[in-house]
């Protein structure tokens, strides 16, 4: 049996072109070496980490178009710890070129608007899904929705994964989870705060807010909610209470990519190894603040993650 | 039998973003609609505007990666009249990637810096082409030469060609031509002066040059010589005698891209046909000219060109 579902309904194959002095109107030549590809989305991402931490898993989304082939392909390089089982679609898969000028330290980036997936594509992944879901332990849907996909799309998902009892982890941001929590709850819900600052539809500001809407999450049926707090801090809830995690070290606010995804897989990790609830969530806390503390895409290792647990706090607060 | 062979040893992708407003250090979408792309490489484009004549062609060269796929996919797209053969080598194919952006009237070119061929690939090439060369009646040279491939390929090329009493075009920058011409000369050689003006090494300014210069291939033995004058003219040689070509109509210089391709094509379909010498370059010339009397990438029809051969002028300089 694998281990993991990870849904990526909107994968996407980033594209990097370290292009120096990149300028408008005139034409610019990328260098092989500087010309780097690696399949992306949410989903993907946390898959792809959790092959580090030699746990296997399924991918399972739309793909399509050329694009959609190149990320199979390259997907399947990475590790035979992750296998794909995608929905194959018409339109192109997500193509988001970033163009880094490291002389004028510019970052420009070009994304393609994605597919829109049709209502045939939409029933034929729900059946793969209940077929897929029977085969893991725990789901893990994160990212965001291609259009023609309603938002109320995680919590079918979630219904669905609860029939045969699996553990759900979704990471999302508000408009999925507004949508989706009408129908059901996750085990463990991870706000997505990166574009937008809002939550059940308000932009919070004060902790007391925070504290307030994780007890709210709870209430409603999640068992561990994280809603993360001035990027650097969260805001930990379960029904035994609510807890703010700080990290005691400095972050460097230009490691945090990846940072999100480190933090839901390094919990899946926690949760397959028996750990549970706010434990979990701290794992998954330290694997996070460890990730931000060096350059590169590659999560922490076991021992980094385990070294900086003794490097957060976490403070009850209610 | 196959009409034409295309060289093309340098294909592209050629894809184009249309983006309003392109700015550096953002986030620029592309819309779906507005998202092209479509084979390229001067060899491959003469192959395309052949099979819109109904002339069937096989397209030869290298091709590789990712990129080559989606262009050969493409290509065989296009037109059923179009086969290829290529070599398949593991760099990646050549993609150039031009945004257009309407708002500010700026083309900001981003392209790859193509592939790198080892001897290998040159030599699998050189077996594959002398198979393809006795299959057809007439071969076409065109476009730049990847990295790993000698300047004078061209040359060998036609020694081989010339083997089997082929007819040969090239069209081509300077010092592909000064490297090759020591080998082998074509029947027809056009030069490509768009990024370079040099010719036999020299950067010619007068008439009497470019008349001086055409003499000189021709003694040297090329059968027909077309060399370019300030973008819309051009200088055509033959044993007969040297002929300056004029548009007797206005051209838009904004609708010269492709001129030179449809040039090549139409003096191609002409001396299929049984056309010679400057009765060719004639034929090819109107056709280059209606090419740019309208935007958009099809290439002038049959009647169109008929209807142009009166709107030019040759004139004997010599």
């Amino acid at each position: 049996m694998k281990s993991v579902l990870a849904v990526c309904l909107n994968p996407a194959l980033d594209r990097e072109f370290v292009i120096d002095n990149f300028k408008i109107d005139k034409l610019n030549v990328v260098p092989n070496e500087k010309n780097k590809m690696t399949p992306g989305g949410k989903g993907v991402n946390v898959a792809v980490i959790l092959s580090k931490y030699n746990i296997p898993s399924i991918v399972t989304g739309f793909i399509g178009g050329y694009v959609g082939n190149v990320l199979l392909s390259e997907l399947r390089k990475i590790d035979s710890l992750i296998s794909t089982s995608f929905v194959h679609i018409s339109d192109e898969t997500r193509e988001n070129i970033a163009i880094a000028d490291t002389v004028n330290h510019t970052l420009t980036e070009i994304n393609s608007e994605g597919p829109v997936v049709d209502l045939h594509s939409i029933e034929a992944f729900l059946k793969r899904y209940e077929v897929l879901v029977q085969q893991v332990k725990t789901v893990v849907i994160s990212g965001s929705i291609p259009r023609g996909v309603p938002n109320s799309i995680y919590g079918e998902l979630t219904k669905i994964a609860k029939r045969y009892n699996k553990t759900v982890f979704w990471e999302a941001r508000d408009e999925i989870i507004l949508e989706s929590m009408k129908i059901a709850f996750p085990d463990v819900l991870k706000y997505d705060l990166r574009r937008s600052e809002k939550i059940l539809g308000n932009i919070l500001n004060t902790e007391k807010e925070y504290v307030e809407a994780t007890k709210e999450f709870i209430k409603k049926g999640a068992r561990l909610v994280i809603l993360s707090y001035k990027t650097v801090f969260d805001f930990v809830g379960t029904v035994d209470g609510v807890w703010k995690f700080s990290p005691k070290v400095n972050i460097d606010h230009s490691y945090l990519l990846g940072a999100g995804d480190t933090f839901v897989a390094s919990m899946i990790m926690a949760q397959l190894e028996g750990k549970c609830c706010v434990d979990m969530a701290r794992y998954g806390y330290a694997a996070a603040v460890a990730k931000t503390s060096y350059m590169g895409k590659e999560p922490p290792s076991r021992q980094q993650i385990e070294e900086y647990l003794s490097l957060v706090s976490s403070e009850r607060v209610e």
